[in-house]
């Protein structure tokens, strides 16, 4: 089953206290694809500069990602830079340069509009809108957002969620979204405005899933090593989305609660990998047999 | 099999989001013991003043824990008020007196120092070593620190920490204590320390473990309703402990990996009931089928 994924190409500038990179391949449709090419044929919606790099384009063809849908127009593509705390926890933002990027106006090749699966990464809500009303008729269609939207586009960002099978968002963003401080009371109220399932990804600490048949919890993955977790949240995303189409799930199934909680895990272990390097490097060596061990790994240390 | 808790018996004056008491029953071993009592026959010593309620003195009491090692003393009993964040994640204190407590030199029972299991709650490292130092040949012996014994009182916690088998405490104080911010060193580094049980606590997040076989983490509970989270790490303890207790586990045993686990949910479930009710409240309603049907739920939220 396959996926379409919209969303941002980039170029990043990335310091963390483990070092720094000046111009890396970036963006959230780049990081949610390469994770979830692991598991479906997955194709890009996005649209980049006349200086994007042939081998960024042969690295993200060679992973079997569709680039049909990617343009290529005059001008320079999306640069974002910034920096890390020492406990990765927090980031500020040093550069935003929109460039090619702030004419953005998404148009699925015709082939992709009956594809069964949508994910959306954080772009302005009524080019998700747009997109969503595009295809035809998705098993699953969702996608991420940012407290940028939910503070300053609300309206839109809620009449975007109407359309929602799925979103993805971190604790801050769902308390935002919501107004509940309490998760539980957050999460009943943002699956009322459309995502039936929703994901609030909760950092090195782990993710939760509410859906109609309860919640589900994941504890972080301990790393030896955080590099850099700059698309860890996307990859969580790929890994999730990408696990489910590759089981054919859809909201009608009988019984999706377990498939929803190895996408959970399988999320968790792609945004693992993708904090283990700068960038998109983890995934330029990654196995799909390194991500069934990792998965296998969480099976150990959450069994009782 | 039988459990001595040393620590702290105090009031507290708690204000938190949800309301405020001006004198409520607290101190750690109060919290561990009710906690534990659950489990296996829990006893406490410690030390109060003059002013200690009967009604507070008949509760404990009520609950099966032995209290011969209470000892009451003229003076007021140890005193803390703090006020909760917004969020309860940070509190500030806002009195501390000592009193009675100043003077704690706890001394055990002679019928106590046979007792397989020890607890030591957060009290001055020497004070601990010494509570240790007259106990038999315990199955498993050990406790909780905090920050300020860790910043100031280094040498001696050090001392202290080498004759234990166990240490709960926090993800900052685990970063303090190490000097490792990464959470897998810092854990190396403090069982390096003596302690080959660690569970490092992490709040609404959950709690992690690391012992010769591995690694464990279990998720939070996600409450309906948070009212005060004083005493939650204490009743952590208590559950882990008296779990462990009840289970007859020592170093020694084959395979103690699966009830090491068992035993971090057990504190889990008593750490988030606590939360539910200021103070000690919520123990005086409490049930042993409430505490088995939590745990269910927890297998429930995190098998996947």
């Amino acid at each position: 089953m396959s996926l379409v994924i919209v969303g941002s190409v980039a170029y990043d500038g990335l310091q963390t206290p483990a070092g720094k990179v000046d111009r890396a391949l970036g963006g959230a449709a780049t990081y949610i694809a390469l994770a979830s090419s692991y598991f479906v044929p997955s194709s890009i919606v996005a649209v980049v500069g006349d200086d994007f790099d042939q081998q960024d384009y042969n690295f993200l063809a060679s992973r079997n990602i569709g680039l049909e849908g990617l343009e290529r127009v005059p001008g320079k593509t999306f640069f974002w830079a910034g920096v890390y705390s020492d406990d990765m926890n927090d980031r500020t933002t040093l550069t935003t340069e929109l460039n090619v990027f702030a004419d953005f106006n998404p148009k699925l090749p015709a082939a992709y509009r009956a594809r069964p699966y949508l994910m959306l990464g954080n772009i302005q809500p009524a080019l998700q809108r747009s997109v969503r009303a595009q295809m035809n008729a998705p098993r699953l269609a969702g996608g991420d957002t940012m407290n940028f939207w939910i503070n300053d586009f609300r309206a839109e960002l809620l009449e975007t969620l109407k359309d929602w099978d799925f979103l993805l968002i971190n604790d801050s963003e769902a308390r935002l979204l919501s107004g509940e401080s309490n998760l539980k009371r957050a999460a009943a109220a943002i699956r009322a405005l459309g995502p039936r399932i929703l994901v609030i990804k909760r950092g090195e600490f782990g993710a939760t899933l509410f859906h109609d048949g309860g919640s589900f919890s994941v504890p972080g993955y301990l790393l030896d090593s955080l590099k850099d977790p700059t698309g860890a949240g996307d990859c969580f995303a790929g890994g999730f989305i990408g696990y489910l189409a590759s089981r054919g799930v859809s909201l009608d199934a009988a019984a999706p609660a377990a498939e929803l909680a190895r996408a959970v895990v399988y999320g968790s272990v792609m945004g693992s990998f993708c904090c283990e390097a700068f960038g998109v490097d983890r995934f330029r060596t990654l196995t799909r047999d390194e991500i069934d061990a990792r998965f296998a790994e969480f099976q150990q240390f959450t069994a009782f």
